[in-house]
């Protein structure tokens, strides 16, 4: 894999490296932009000349590490986080599965490339723990509060902004690449009983806030020409904004592996809607890129069984994340995402104890009436 | 009114002032945290540090303008915003109209403080004129894409984060106040066009996102004191980790401005979730407050006519935002937000010189095969 990413070594200042498969190379002497703590300074330089610099960085002779010797941390500073939900076989399962009585696919889906607000607070580096979230389920007549019993993975690739654009001023399906830096692979950790219970009107809000990993490099859009592919035909056309960028689908597999297990492959090409649609919608009324803007593709899923992007699809919404289990997400040519499952915090205000919470089987009870104590909470 | 900002005169460097009435005095000889674009220093020094230089800072003897002589900016670095829909009539009466055939209150919404995450980066500052969004709406069998024939306005209460918290670490309904810095009245400038054909089923998106608009001035909690009363019975009875906090409910009376003429008065207090428990919920899964985290409390109504919080409950989804019309939110002590409707600015990929574009009345045509010259746009 090739990417840019911020690393440190021993407890060093963090500054931005290239990584070529296993190898990192420190690039802090090749400019300012490159002695910071995010790509940022980097990516705001704009597509042609981040690119000028791609050969010089790539051929750079600075201290080099293994992997194993850095840490590397949260690649950009994210302005906004918008996920999508742009897999044709994703959103018709999960509406399936959601609104078992309607149309599996809301009659937008074909005509609105559908994508919501996420929490750009909550995005954290690869490798970071993700633990279990409490929140509000409906399992019989009346809601409870507690640990998720459903918690869920989403595979994703994510795109971040390089160039900005102004307020009021669309970027167009033609020049949305102009505008993407670059991509990585995302895990937007989902609670699904909590998303069955919270989402009608407004959407997700508490089911996905609580963490999405990305992964610690990014891969410059520049190196992914040799990898696009015409993406799925649409059915009615688009509309007059989203007509073009079919152009920008992207071969390449991926897999996810639970502990230590292959248990689904796909590809990001199957997408139905490709990043420039993306773009083009998100900006058509005037909103702004900022540098450091995080788009999610929305989970990845093909239609053979094996080739789900999230587990409630791959069990048939049997099976989900125990704790301790360790989530890897792959894609050819880039970075990976790892998180391990640690068990769901228990901060307990004075008034909880009075009322019992449900532990769902696995989550070890460690309440206690004083929410105070960090030793008291479950850990990793 | 009484409050803080960040300006400018003259075109000098931004600077935090004391808004008293119609007079700014300039902070900035007060210490570092003062010397800033942003209040996001001065927040971040937690409720008593920042409480104790409120008395120093409203007895400064620092230059002082007329508020006509400043140029006020937007007083927050924003992380994140997250926008409630807190009052119960407010829901109920959206849910009347866009879903007339079931429950107008959603089953969850007397158990969940209902919100979504909204876009940050189209936060700007009171006195911005809002540009008529173009985007996706369904009026005939198949959707077009045009400016919004529906612009709405939401008149909200906005809180802002001082405090951080960690992730994985809820703040409850008791030490919720700790993390506030202060409030302000928001416009959530809203497309209902848009909003009906997009939510289904992730939420408003871009009916949404294309602006909101923030006063200039934030008043401090610790002003608010006086104005706290108990909010509205909530039955049944919350859960418990938003069991307390009801006492935040805020008397302060607001009124909407169109064009010069009050068209609505209502209150904040009649509000059914209170800030604590908007903090607490949306905390209770462990995603953390940063800095500069703006919260709004979804569309203030009351329940009686003509306090309705937007002009789709006003006027019963008959009339909305014409070209030119200005709309001033006021609320007692607080800091005015104002906006002039600027016409749907028109840019034209190539492609689209092909399929027609419905221009709503009032809405002048300035479309042409191109969209470079920012002269072919309608502009204010």
């Amino acid at each position: 894999m090739l990417g840019y990413g911020v690393f440190s070594v021993g407890g060093g200042t963090p500054r931005v490296g290239w990584r070529d498969g296993d190898e990192v190379t420190d690039l802090s002497a090749l400019g300012d932009v490159f002695m910071q703590p995010s790509l940022n300074a980097l990516m705001a330089l704009g597509r042609d000349a981040s690119a000028e610099l791609l050969a010089p960085a790539r051929a750079h002779d600075g201290p080099r590490f293994h992997i194993d010797e850095v840490t590397a941390q949260l690649p950009v500073q994210i302005g906004d986080f918008v996920d999508f939900n742009s897999s044709l076989e994703h959103a018709s399962s999960i509406g399936r599965m959601f609104r078992p009585q309607g149309d599996p696919l809301p009659v937008n889906w074909r005509w609105v490339p559908i994508g919501y607000q996420s929490r750009a607070g909550s995005v954290v580096v690869s490798g970071t723990d993700v633990r279990r979230p409490n929140g509000q389920r409906k399992t019989g007549d009346t809601p409870t509060f507690g640990p998720s019993e459903r918690l869920d993975i989403e595979l994703e690739l994510g795109f971040v902004i390089g160039t900005p654009s102004a307020h009021g001023e669309p970027v167009t399906v033609d020049d949305a690449a102009d505008h993407v830096f670059g991509v990585a692979l995302l895990n937007d950790w989902s609670a699904r009983d909590i998303q069955a219970w919270e989402y009608v009107p407004l959407g997700p809000f508490l089911s996905k806030s609580f963490q999405t990993s990305m992964a610690a490099w990014v891969t410059p859009l520049a190196l992914l020409e040799e990898h696009r592919v015409e993406s799925p035909l649409q059915e009615p056309p688009p509309l007059a904004y989203l007509d073009g960028g079919r152009d920008w689908a992207l071969d390449i597999p991926l897999e996810i592996e639970l502990n230590g297990e292959v248990i689904s492959r796909s590809n990001v090409r199957t997408l139905y809607w490709t990043m420039p649609q993306q773009l083009a919608h998100a900006t058509s009324n005037g909103a702004a890129l900022r540098t450091g803007d995080l788009f999610g593709s929305g989970t990845v899923s093909g239609s053979e069984p094996g080739t789900g992007g999230s587990l409630i699809e791959l069990t048939q919404n049997e099976r989900f994340l125990a704790d301790g289990d360790e989530i890897v997400l792959r894609g050819r040519g880039l970075a990976e995402v790892r998180g391990r499952v640690a068990p769901a915090g228990l901060i307990i205000p004075a008034s909880y104890g009075e009322r019992p919470i449900v532990l769902p089987a696995g989550v070890q009870a460690l309440r206690s009436g004083n929410g105070e104590d960090p030793g008291q909470r479950g850990g990793p």
